[in-house]
């Protein structure tokens, strides 16, 4: 059964979907959503996600979107396929769980509006960057890094002492950001430092940028 | 092995994890947590969360956070007691995992801005109602909300054909939200007032609210 990926580079939800179908080792068709003709907006995307936004999934008859529950699914139903990006031990899933939603309640917000003013924003022509809106972002995030260089000290990754989906959920927006002063944030703790060096240089999302952005 | 709820009853999330341990027939130990004389913000309640919110939870020697994160440990580790919160087909699961998401992404920020202006802040004496975040929020609710209204005509609850803990994360909003005027919102749509109705309605959330708010 085939699976496609509907969706566009630039998007950091798209990407986290992408990343996570080449750790499993999974072939995909990557289908263009044209979203400067707002594609997204009109059916038969809005079949697919009525939020109207990428990306959306399908695995044969199995349609989702919301990029977590989109990996999720692939993690839990494809676990013998290539790494796992999930824990067994019920405990240690627990705590990964909790960095789940960490990244999806705390980090997400904060980078992906970082990611918006600092990168998309000006590069679609959609208006300057915010300054004000970044400094407010950034000492926000900082706090929330602070949290995570303590965390790196309990465990290699983020949610264990393997890399997981807590991790891959985050290379997106820290791909991004490390392309701006936002960078600072990161480089100044060593062990989030280390980290993002490590997660950012997995092949697999080396290979999902050569795929989607050639 | 005992199970501790630290947190407040005003809090949604302390709510979402006491419903969901109710649901489940676990016994519990609530243990209040003084957030007026910032409790919250020092050790120990740190080394349970280090980010300084409620709830934090303990199960033995298991230490968690992130309300979502305890209410999936308890449904996926007390699968056995009390009602099933979650659903074993994996492709329901899937569709069910798209809600949970969309609960925490979409719906969370909008009605936990409104719970915090409409009732909480005016509550606690931080300040009377900003009118135009309430107005713009409920804007942005509005839309979500159709959705959901839709969604409701394809199954009985927001995640599948059975309560689940898509719908169990959304009551502690709606409750606080259905005292304020935004109960319009929930009102003017037939299905969605009716899901709200009967999930208000369950004994848990009741027997919850009995438990905490004395």
């Amino acid at each position: 059964m085939a699976i496609k990926v509907h969706g566009i580079p630039l998007s950091t939800a798209t990407m986290r979907v992408v990343s996570c179908l080449i750790e499993k080792d999974l072939d995909f068709e990557f289908v263009f959503v044209d979203m400067a003709n707002e594609e997204h907006k009109k059916h038969p995307f809005l079949s697919l996600n009525p939020f109207a936004q990428v990306p959306a999934f399908e695995d044969g008859d199995l349609e989702l979107f919301e990029s977590r529950a989109i990996t999720q699914y692939i993690a839990h139903t494809y676990a013998s396929n290539g790494i796992q990006l999930i824990l067994q031990d019920p405990k240690k899933m627990a705590i990964m769980s909790i960095w789940m939603e960490v990244e999806g309640q705390k980090f997400e917000p904060l980078a992906s509006k970082l990611t918006w003013e600092l990168v998309i924003k000006p590069m679609i022509g959609m208006g300057s960057t915010d300054d004000a809106i970044v400094k407010e972002k950034e000492e926000q995030l900082s706090k929330v890094l602070d949290i995570y260089e303590t965390q790196l000290t309990k465990s290699k990754y983020l949610g264990g002492d393997s890399f997981t989906l807590v991790d891959l959920h985050h290379i997106p927006n820290i791909y991004h950001l490390m392309n701006t002063k936002a960078k600072a944030l990161f480089d100044s703790r060593p062990r989030v430092s280390a980290w993002c060096a490590d997660i950012l240089a997995r092949p697999a999302w080396v290979k999902g940028l050569e795929k989607l952005q050639k």
